[in-house]
């Protein structure tokens, strides 16, 4: 497994790579891997010849009062796995590398981020939006995959993707879970054993939601509110959003009469998690 | 001289470019080839295997009130000149091809837009960062030529290329003027004869104060007035600003202890032009 901590080393290799005929395909992460993380990097390997895995906290995407400091490290644990997985290459950037004295360059998705957590996160869309963009022009891949866990992540690298013509094709990854039903985060290592039931309330209320939508249900906010009320009994926790939505645009959808898609954000005591799960109605139910 | 009209085919044709081991070279245009664009041409095969020109008038680049419905086009001209200019490919979107329906990611330069055109002409530099964004992904260049004539452009570019960290070399092409000395763009097609002297009054601004620098004037006011005067007595003129500036970051600078940025906008009637020189003070002028 190589290891690649320089910008243009990474474009001199990605060069060679793609001069062999051989495609890339790439996993962006923050570290801290998990098995969620894994499973993208499966998805990458099925999809490219060459496995490029990213290990970088983008510091433009975390705000004042966010976890940037604090966000959960562990390169040494992180190599270890990418090679057990048999990562090709590692991309190991420098927070100083990427963001240069005198850094004046965005790259701004005006809509999508109106939206779930980009109202709670200002600046958060574009911060990733921006990096995921210097991320592409390193590593020069043809697949780039993300989770379908950050939801309104991937529907924002989309859009940007196909309004700024990266000829990259994104690649989306169904939500690992914990066995009891836990979406897997690096932010799940903040959690303490107490905590785990109201971190449990986010996937419940998905699961409750799905299936009374499958028994018919079409008043969204009835949904939303019943969940709620589930969700408020676990003292610790607070609600950022929880919202039914069309799974294109994010905009809120009142009748749900065909597939959409509840998301939720909920802060457990500090540790902020979020969740989602595409509702179909049965059509045949009656 | 190939002739490529979609995104997809332009993007297939650089892969195949680059998977021979051949360099491209990006000159990319608004049309209404001149002279000064010939020259970015030659600048351009002199760098690379493959010369690529676009022509694309962005509409997002142009303001409310500017010149986008009235740009001057000949396209059959601009083929004729780029064919015996021996260009290999013609890039010529269309702008439903490259604005799509539910369009909304844009590239944005924070601190040095806010200079010389940026401030008359709110969102442009937006438009351009975003445009050769997309351009940059479509042609896949190794190179790419643009005009120092468009000074500040240049700037945003070269910034934009070194924070998103595009893997292409910038190339800056010195301006080309006419006999008398007028720097030639698309937009003198809207000059009358009349209207030639006021237009010069650009030129021989630049021309006085570099001549007035090289011989110890320092004070950056002193000779901005100066011209400003001259400038005023053609009755067609109206200033939009002269600055002597910072040839890097574009601040303003009052008194000139090395190289500087002198670089103005003059509207003649309705004919917006800028034009630029760098001002040396000669250190052994006594």
């Amino acid at each position: 497994m190589e290891i690649i901590d320089n910008v243009k080393d990474m474009q001199l290799r990605a060069d060679e790579i793609r001069s062999f005929g051989k495609t890339i395909a790439f996993v962006p992460t923050m570290g801290f891997l998990h098995k969620g993380h894994l499973s993208l990097i499966e998805k990458g390997k099925k999809a490219g010849d060459i496995l490029v895995l990213s290990i970088f906290v983008n510091p433009a995407q975390f705000g004042p009062n966010e976890d940037f400091d604090s966000y959960p490290k562990n390169i040494a644990r992180d190599l270890e796995l990418a090679e057990k997985q048999c990562v090709d290459i590692v991309f190991t950037p420098d927070k100083e590398s990427l963001y240069q004295k005198n850094y004046q360059t965005y790259v701004d998705v005006n809509d999508l981020p109106n939206h779930l957590c980009g109202l709670c996160r200002p600046g958060f869309f574009k911060g990733v939006a921006t990096v995921v963009t210097k991320l592409f022009n390193i590593v020069k891949p043809h697949y780039a995959v993300f989770g379908e866990k950050d939801y309104q992540q991937l529907a924002v690298i989309r859009q940007m993707v196909k309004d700024l013509d990266f000829d990259i094709k994104i690649i989306g990854s169904p939500t690992l879970r914990e066995e009891d039903g836990l979406a897997m985060s690096s932010r799940n290592a903040y959690l303490t054993k107490e905590q785990r039931p109201a971190a449990l309330s986010l996937y419940n209320a998905l699961v409750k939601a799905r299936d009374i939508v499958k028994k018919g249900e079409k008043n969204a906010s009835k949904i939303i509110n019943s969940v709620s009320m589930d969700i408020k009994k676990y003292k610790d926790t607070q609600i950022d959003y929880i919202s039914i939505c069309d799974p294109y645009t994010l905009e809120d959808v009142d009748i749900i009469e065909e597939s959409v898609v509840m998301a939720l954000a909920v802060k457990v005591k500090t540790t902020r998690l979020i969740d989602n799960m595409v509702l179909t109605p049965d059509l045949n139910y009656i």
